[in-house]
């Protein structure tokens, strides 16, 4: 069976503005290949409504998985959920059992739960919540659109919950050799190697420390022989006998 | 005149995988912001030429200027000059003037100039060269693409060398209040003010800081006075007299 596939969508000015650096890709990366899902894509995209409806559209048709993170705050510019449920034309409003979740939390913190707060308690129709330990505000996925927060300690938590229900692949893999040559000396055979095992994926990263100059050989895919096998390869390659 | 826009393409398998942490697009949404140009989308792709060349036709035609990173090293994996080729349709060849700054190169480091290190001077036709003064093999603009290195010393001593040939817009500026109130405590009041200024931007951004939850609301856009205005009835907003 092939790999599932997805995508993921980062909403919000703040990270497009400079003023804060994004830190859910990388860690959504590192779990779905864990899982042997592969991401083939990411975009980011402003507190727009059109720019996120359009980007959702298309990730949700091109991938089995698309992930979001920002914008279900309770503030105005937190308008992702809306902007999910006209993506997909379903209604959206206050949904029973995320105002529940949302009472119980406040009637614990003192705190009113009012009309702004109530905003996070908007789903859109057909959606199943995602949990949040965190903060309580829920998540929620939507088709294979699964809806979370732009803060890292909420994003995290929330996603354990989703990858909880969906199925993985073979986990995707991989080995490298760290090399003290330049990527320009081993291109050549480094690139027919990489021919004679076209299930695999051979990725090439350059260094630079204490003025020596490097190269992070790394191999990736899912059959542990067959990495074995290309690594042997590459290691004769590397160091002749 | 209104400010530029603009997008940025990050392209590479090792950042999808988890590998790699990016950090071209933080550091390129902060440059961008100073100078006045708005980066309005951000995409992240994986080594695969018809990825590469659907990102880019598409950001090419929706913004002023698209910045990519990665792809442009000597291995078989950096395609992304020949995916660019593609994308707009014109040749693309080893180029007498990158080759030159090649040569020039390894003839002081003794290393040899050979197939893989020249397909690093493998330029578009129609293309601008741009400068690389750390490890020399050049990036290209081709219209409105610029087209840099992934590996950050880099990509970000290119980026000097394009926004110098690009013109600005007024500065986006920003000023922002820090309280400690939760969101949903002032998202009313915010989300008022935001609609009393429409020329301004309005972003409201939560922390928690030694188990205390906070706020930090943001103010964008490039006219001083008016984000005076603002941030005066702000702080009225917050701290009434």
């Amino acid at each position: 069976m092939p790999n599932p596939t997805a995508a993921m969508l980062v909403i919000g000015d703040e990270i497009l503005s400079g003023r804060t650096r994004d830190s859910n890709l990388h860690h959504l990366a590192g779990e779905l290949t864990r899982r042997g899902i592969l991401l083939k894509e990411a975009r980011v995209v402003a507190d727009d409504a059109s720019a996120i409806g359009a980007a959702v559209t298309a990730l949700s048709a091109a991938y089995d998985h698309v992930f979001t993170s920002g914008g279900i705050g309770p503030t105005h510019d937190d308008i992702t959920a809306d902007a999910i449920a006209a993506a997909f034309g379903v209604n959206i409003g206050v949904r029973d059992d995320a105002r529940a979740i949302l009472a119980a939390h406040y009637a614990t913190t003192g705190a009113e739960l009012n009309e702004a707060r109530l905003r996070m308690a908007r789903i859109p129709d057909g959606a199943t919540l995602i949990d949040n330990p965190v903060s309580r505000a829920p998540g929620f996925s939507l088709g294979n659109v699964h809806v979370m927060a732009g803060v890292p300690a909420v994003f995290e938590a929330m996603l354990v919950s989703v990858l909880a229900t969906i199925s993985g692949g073979d986990p995707m893999l991989s080995q490298s050799l760290r090399v003290l040559r330049g990527e320009g000396e081993i291109a050549t055979p480094f690139a027919a190697l990489a021919a004679e095992f076209p299930d695999l994926s051979f990725g090439s990263y350059p260094f630079q420390q204490n003025g020596a100059y490097g190269t992070n050989l790394v191999v990736r895919g899912t059959d542990p022989a067959r990495l074995d096998a290309a690594m042997a390869r590459l290691g004769r390659m590397v160091a002749p006998e």
